[in-house]
């Protein structure tokens, strides 16, 4: 199956779509390519017009949420690659990734959040999906969302 | 108008100089270049010896001043760029950049603020400002900074 | 003396050891290379199976052993580049390091925290040591750690 079809798979099982737009909040571009690396600006979990996850982990919002968070997040960079590049197939490494959640004074699972993004990177792209992580517990992220999460991709 | 001159009209609006001492805040250097990128240390809104905005956005500052902040951070890293370089003109690229933005608790504009820095690097680059973009809420800041800028530069 | 031996020697003098497992928190992987570039996955003052500063700066822990962790932080990466480089002669420049630092509300030394990593990147690895830096505030970071850092090296 290729890394496209997976995506899919994927997209279905979170039920949402991710064909639509992908709306970004500022004055800023999505995604930028610099010779063989794309920078993919930071996603919010955002569907069309909506922030479907808000909040702070550990407070307004739980675990299981906060990690369907960083899921659309992932999925919504995924989505901005494939477009740019046609396919998925054409990644060839995520060199890093970093997770800012939005985090309860006591809430100290961030990398369990974060693993939920990470989980979706190595089922879709498979040994490509392999990356470095940095997560963190921001006070507050723009739109009130739970999670943001940006990333660099490598291609051919 | 070349982007030096531009620099120089944005940063006269502003109603600050960039032409002194770029200080900065520990044992680390504020550029790096490796290869024909440049990377950017975490700039402060501090013009000499003084952090001109400081406190949390939405609390102790306002969404206009902390916009303020954002664009003297952004001031500040093309000035080291100018310096480094010789001349803005040589700046062909901003693969991405980082903006924190210290906030109260329910101030979730981090992106508007952001936007202070992102409009200034369309002005006076041009196209060769487009840039990715993180925007993150912390909860303090060197120096009680209301804004905290980093960024990369690719250059011919 | 080689930077091998420096690195021994600071780990001496800092009373940690870091030859065994350098555990990770999450479904990540602690380092990618990607050409002449090494990612590093965010790194907490973990040493075995405890995380040795935690707590938010200026409150729970203080500047001292905050400046503690940021070192601890800084070691495990440079042991993880070590391990995989097998010497760290062959780093040849730290582009960029990014220090969190989990801070009480009106705690604003970050910077006075990360130049404890900073001062061991000078002292172990000379001219390519320095480095670029952006020190930022965090509410919180994973499992209560008081300081996470992440950074780029560049090899031969």
């Amino acid at each position: 199956m290729s890394c496209d079809a997976r995506f899919s798979e994927e997209a279905a099982a979170l039920g949402y779509s991710f064909d639509g737009e992908i709306k970004i909040g500022g004055n800023y571009t999505p995604l930028i390519r610099d010779g063989n690396h794309i920078h993919v600006s930071g996603q919010i979990p955002r569907v069309g017009n909506e922030v479907v996850v808000t909040g702070a982990a550990g407070d307004d919002t739980d675990l299981a949420r906060a990690r369907l968070g960083a899921q659309i997040c992932v999925m919504r960079a995924l989505a901005l690659l494939q477009r740019s590049l046609g396919s998925l197939e054409r990644v060839k490494a995520i060199p890093s990734i970093s997770v800012f959640v939005q985090s309860a004074r006591h809430f100290t699972q961030q990398s369990e959040v974060a693993d939920g993004a990470s989980e979706l990177l190595y089922k879709i792209l498979g040994p490509a999906g392999a990356h470095t992580r940095t997560s963190v517990g921001a006070f507050q992220l723009p739109k009130n969302a739970t999670v943001e999460l940006s990333l660099q991709a490598t291609v051919e």
